[in-house]
């Protein structure tokens, strides 16, 4: 049975040492986050997901959700540990204090969330899709509507949907068909089906809140005359209690490769009262907006799977003795060594590692964006922080999910024959990784989200500042002797990534083929960069710290040989990433749609 | 549903215009392997493919196998196809005649290998594992024992498995423990338990015949002391008729990832009746010796599963409506063009195409190898073509089942969430793909093969062989400018190749651990080369077909695009696997055990 223990020294490492978050103490919600109170907090969310979530992964995974005339249970245990998560107010955590939400920075979530993803990640989604909802009506609902839903949701008692995908219908909502005809008190009836609906109907919460896009009869075809509707599965009246069934039911849950503990639902809409939120028409838009915190948090379960995988590769490669270590034997007195002795054993582990502390470095980076675009005093700094995060958001959504899957296959690998049976469970987090790359769009959709939309947005505005901040750096430590290794292979790989983006400039704007032909290099090109940039700064810290003689030496010292490991490994790469870029479309184009 | 075409014309293409077989025409096989022949086998092979194993695929993998006491029965429909399989001669395809078999060269028994494996990769297992065994007694058995066994294993009423494997041994056989007893009469008493053991127990022929490793009490300890069993799950008499059920029991099935249409068993063997094949103490060598051609077909898997998964891609690409193509609608009349016109699903389809077709090449190239290996009239080529196997056997087994893996999940990506869901099959075709990773040694062991075996035998002949070959074939084309997008971008990766042999050779020999940090890396670069040769007498080939106007002109114009898309984003990933090899061992080896 794997096991599962939080990394709560590299969370608060990040928080306090490289992001150094006291920075922000005049920021509401900062202001309480001090060292002391985020470890209290990161304990306590270690503590639920190793001893609540964790146990109930394999179960759930085994046992999954069950169907039954449109209503589904999910499985043992997870009713119960739903209860502990909200009675320990997880639920609201970083929630609006004027709703009953703790108020704390959205990165603090995100760790949480990170935690909650590794020990189980078909719970996770549950509570994790109410937040991309409470977001939603809180930037696009009136107040009304914000006080009939919020305090619910925040607190846990109701959770959320998101609904856009319809049967022939998934990236290309401009064939959406489900309508939504008014009513004459101010109310819509939506009919339709949706399918794919994680979470979509279960037995944890009394109430279901679906955010719907539909078509109001009449209105512009394609995706302008998209709008979004909030769908309660049971209807609330004005003085906020649960009134009439509302007219949604699930018609069946899908049968998948993984995550089975989470109900994914076809739901049918049969005339189901909606309330318009937002402007008519405006849906899509409004739909995005909460769809990038979604895409931030999934780039997150990547690096949760990751962690998981990783923690438990370890486990096996201390414990399982095969063959001796090619430098003499390192476990004389057993009738073999473990197998992390072996350099390719090493080799798929450190990998694994490399990636997820880096990763984790930048999810938090871009989480601490979330709380500056929203709230920090200066105006340029929170449009910087919002263009920092349009940008890392597809990054860290598809980067992110394809290292997870990646890398819990490396360390199934680690495993051996062992890996492939059921009952060890990595094959359960192969399985479960897998969804990350497809949901909230596919892995494909963000790059070209990134090289269509983000690069050029304001005239490159954002891609402008990144550069800039990477390049500083890079400046700034260009002549460190102690920090050659690090800032060389950086200014290599940033090189790499300037050159890209010049020939994008030069090929994309008048042929988007020639963007959409290089934009998955061009993801991973970035992705490989920014995390290069986590990791020379984590080196320069680690350097400083054991220069200093303070703190815990050995993690310094692991930090800054993780360090190593990524520029000698990993970030070489970009080089390739760049060739394909370069290489254009004509080929890639060439052959019939007939001839494959 | 998934569907299957067997692709006929590619291996006519291989076998005929690339390999040119009948050029061996003096070797017998291959007299008969004139073009008509092999196209009417192959076609036969296609249509038992596509009409009776692929159909048993999915429903296979949803039934499993079912274990009662100690018996089991494969999934409906199995044990069916499995009597015609044999009934229409496919078991002795290639088998030797003296014992019925058709004498057919060993590349035709890949071609069918190929097809089965993307038809149905747990049914052809079965027939799969009995050609191992039939050669392991071909080339250790005395006379006595190939005419007791070999008859009805050709015929395929006999299966065969092979038994390594035990709960705390795999890799390191030297832990074996399975006790081998001496007995009057010259057999051995067997007892001990094996595990992994694929096709150990079921219900598709009358009689098992178990290979088995086991110690000789008394016998040195470690590898030295392993020898090799002949186990038959039925005692086999004088006169070759059926006796007395023999003392090993399956004690249950493993619950796995995939493959569940083909029984992962545990045996237990009981003081079971043993007869020792080849000499004692000289199993590991005997073992290793069948295990080189299996490794061959495991290879194969990864190129069967990859066509299979991109065939369904393809058609799901042609099928589905979403988005308009960058370059204007290419389907007007529908309400979205289908998906096939995006330049990133473009990308996962022609990089799996690129492997394919290249793969296929290098496994039909290897396949050949064996038949002169063994009948080439003259000595010298018997010897070039047993060391071209040895070495290309390791990188065909990994280099291609990672590949199979990455490329069914990138045609599994293509479907979207759809691909997510069971009822498509893609997500399948991931789950069965992997095993292949793992089995008959993992890749890591494959790539520790190579560098620390295959690499240096001979003082390093072998490896000369290869180079010598490649090398002179770049030269002769140098100058041909018409092939200079072929020609450069291969000999610029043939260049990477030999600076990381050298590198090698400088490091690996004094220090091993420098090797194996670098093996997998080098394994994956030789393996990129060696398709990259391929590739670039392809495309000579169709050039010249071009440039004549004979056979199908749209064949020849797809292979070259092909040919060019694997120049320009495949092979240039060889310059990081060349910084990576050359990064050495000293950080990878860095961080202590415990601080992982």
């Amino acid at each position: 049975m794997p096991t599962y223990t939080a990394p709560v020294d590299d969370m608060q490492f990040v928080l306090h040492d490289l992001l150094q978050i006291d920075q922000y103490s005049n920021i509401s919600g900062f202001d309480e986050a001090t060292p002391d109170v985020t470890l209290a907090i990161l304990k306590e969310g270690a503590k639920l997901s190793q001893e609540l979530l964790q146990p109930l992964n394999q179960s759930g995974d085994r046992e999954g959700c069950h169907w039954n005339d449109g209503v589904v249970a999910t499985p043992k245990g997870f009713k119960e540990a739903y209860r502990t998560y909200i009675a320990n107010g997880w639920g609201g955590l970083t929630g609006n204090p004027d709703y009953g939400g703790q108020g704390l920075p959205y990165v603090l979530g995100l760790a949480m969330a990170e935690m909650a993803g590794s020990a189980n990640l078909s719970f996770s989604l549950y509570p994790g899709l109410t937040h991309g909802v409470v977001e939603g009506i809180a930037v696009h609902g009136t107040e009304e509507q914000q006080r009939r839903y919020l305090p619910k949701m925040i607190s846990g008692e109701w959770s959320g949907t998101m609904n856009l995908t319809e049967p022939h219908c998934g990236t290309d909502l401009g064939l959406l068909r489900t309508k939504a005809e008014p009513q004459a008190d101010g109310s819509y009836r939506i009919t339709g089906t949706k399918i794919f609906i994680s979470a979509g109907e279960h037995d944890l919460t009394e109430n279901i809140i679906h955010l719907v896009l539909a078509r109001i009869p009449g209105g512009p075809p394609g995706v302008k005359g998209i709008s979004l509707f909030i769908v309660p599965k049971v209807l609330v009246t004005a003085d906020g209690r649960l009134g009439e069934r509302n007219t949604v039911f699930c018609g069946s849950i899908e049968d998948k490769m993984g995550i089975h503990g989470n109900a994914t639902c076809v739901l049918n809409y049969d005339a189901a009262v909606g309330y318009l939120i937002g402007e008519q028409h405006q849906g899509l838009k409004a739909m995005f907006s909460l769809m990038n915190p979604a895409r931030l948090m999934v780039g997150v379960q990547g690096l949760s799977m990751a962690e998981i995988a990783y923690q438990n590769a370890v486990i096996y490669a201390r414990e399982r003795l095969q063959g001796r270590s090619l430098s003499g034997p390192k476990a004389p007195d057993q009738p073999a060594d473990p197998i992390i002795v072996h350099p390719d054993i090493r080799r798929m582990l450190m990998t694994a590692r490399a990636f997820i502390e880096g990763a984790r470095a930048l999810a938090y980076w871009a989480g601490v964006q979330v709380d500056l675009a929203a709230k920090h005093p200066d105006e340029s700094l929170r449009q910087e922080a919002k263009d920092l995060l349009a940008l890392l958001t597809p990054i860290i959504k598809a980067y992110f999910t394809d290292k997870g899957f990646e890398l819990t296959n490396l360390a199934l690998q680690c495993y051996g024959g062992h890996g492939y049976i059921r009952e060890w469970g990595m094959e359960q987090f192969v399985r479960d990784a897998r969804i990350a790359q497809i949901y909230e769009g596919t892995n494909g959709i963000q790059a070209l989200d990134l090289v269509g939309r983000k690069l050029p947005a304001h005239g490159g505005r954002a891609v402008q500042l990144l550069f800039s901040v990477i390049g500083q750096y890079c400046q700034e430590h260009h002549d460190n002797a102690d920090l050659e290794s690090f800032i060389k292979p950086l200014e290599r790989a940033f090189e790499h990534l300037q050159r890209a983006t010049s020939w994008l400039r030069q090929h994309a704007v008048r042929t988007p083929e020639q963007g959409a032909a290089g934009s998955m290099d061009y993801l991973h090109l970035m992705g490989l960069v920014v995390l290069g940039y986590q990791w020379a700064q984590m080196a320069r810290i680690a350097q400083e710290k054991l220069a200093g003689g303070t703190g815990n030496q050995a993690f310094w010292k692991n930090k800054l040989i993780t360090a190593r490991f990524f520029m000698e490994r990993i970030l070489p790469d970009t080089a390739a990433h760049l060739t394909r870029i370069q290489a254009g479309a004509a080929t890639l184009m060439a052959l019939d749609a007939e001839a494959f």
